[in-house]
């Protein structure tokens, strides 16, 4: 990718496209910004389309997040249940925060891991990155794969609330599969990191 | 669950908690429509913490959306480019697309496949729903496993552009491990396929 030098860095998403996807992508025009409260920023940009006419693309620009998946000595991963307020229910995910501004992913994994669970690992692979809703929302979750895991205190915020609780990769495959997990994070970082651990079987 | 009665219907999301989870439910107060534009809809709700105290939930509102997993009589699975904005690159994903109010799941699923790639299938099985992103959005994705594939004529709106292309669950298992497939629907239906058609794998 090369940048096209005609958009204010930081001023839209990276839409400097492969030349080769040049009859799907499109151009930046101009950005507007629509609300910035505690948790979400909204924007809308006018884009130019391949066929040259002009559109809207509402979206949230959000920092970023980490999404940890911890295991424990005995095989087991580490799981949250939590109340997710926008789904009015208690959720079973990994244990996942928002990047502090600027902040280094593994930074973020390992201070989250921390904070939300008290645990820090000796161990820290990536599992790469994962994008939850590209049609209206940049947010990235970079996956990381803690072990050595050393319990510590927890340090949540005092308006934090949530539950641990470990579960073997078996354990995990069936909650999956027959939707007591349907966050879409934790299902992505849990098949990551099977494919990675076992290449060929997924 | 059971309704609290206190909320009007419609208003919010449905957190009438399950009594076992009332120490990490948030509770309704109040909510207030902070943008409605051509595809989002952002709410900002004032809830009663476990703690008693209160705060602010910004998320969201969105009608709901299907993915399908379409199986070629080869086993090869159906997939499309296009570019998405709030990414700024073309992404490898399933066909997927937003429900019309009220409308069915499975219709919209059929209704989706049929417009964006001009396939229809002769058999539909349900894989789940999923959550794309529980922090600040309700969407609830519902997937579809669709086989029997017959092609006809996509009917793309005059403002919309993708690719399509075929490849086998090998292939997608590769390019989800090596971080050419980052979106979360795609990696979550995928990874609910499997576990579905084959228990006991992942």
């Amino acid at each position: 990718m090369s940048d096209t030098g005609a958009q204010p860095r930081g001023s839209g998403p990276n839409h400097a496209a492969i030349a080769e996807d040049s009859h799907l992508a499109e151009t930046f025009v101009s950005s507007e910004e629509i609300f910035r409260g505690k948790l979400l920023h909204v924007v809308r940009d006018t884009v130019t389309l391949p066929n040259g006419r002009s559109a809207t693309r509402e979206y949230i620009k959000h920092p970023g997040a980490a999404c940890i998946v911890a295991e424990f000595e005995d095989g087991k991963l580490l799981l949250e249940r939590q109340y997710r307020y926008p789904m009015g229910k208690v959720m079973v995910e990994f244990p996942a925060g928002k990047l502090d501004s600027g902040e280094n992913p593994l930074v973020a994994a390992q201070r989250e891991l921390k904070e939300e669970t008290g645990y820090w690992a000796r161990s820290w692979h990536t599992l790469g990155q994962m994008h939850p809703l590209i049609a209206y929302a940049d947010e990235v979750i970079h996956i990381f794969h803690a072990n050595g895991l050393v319990q510590g205190d927890a340090k949540l915020d005092q308006d934090e609330f949530l539950e641990l609780f470990a579960a073997t990769p078996d354990e995990i495959a069936a909650m999956i599969a027959d939707n007591r997990i349907t966050d879409g994070k934790t299902i992505t970082a849990f098949c990551r990191w099977q494919l990675l651990r076992r290449p060929g079987i997924v």
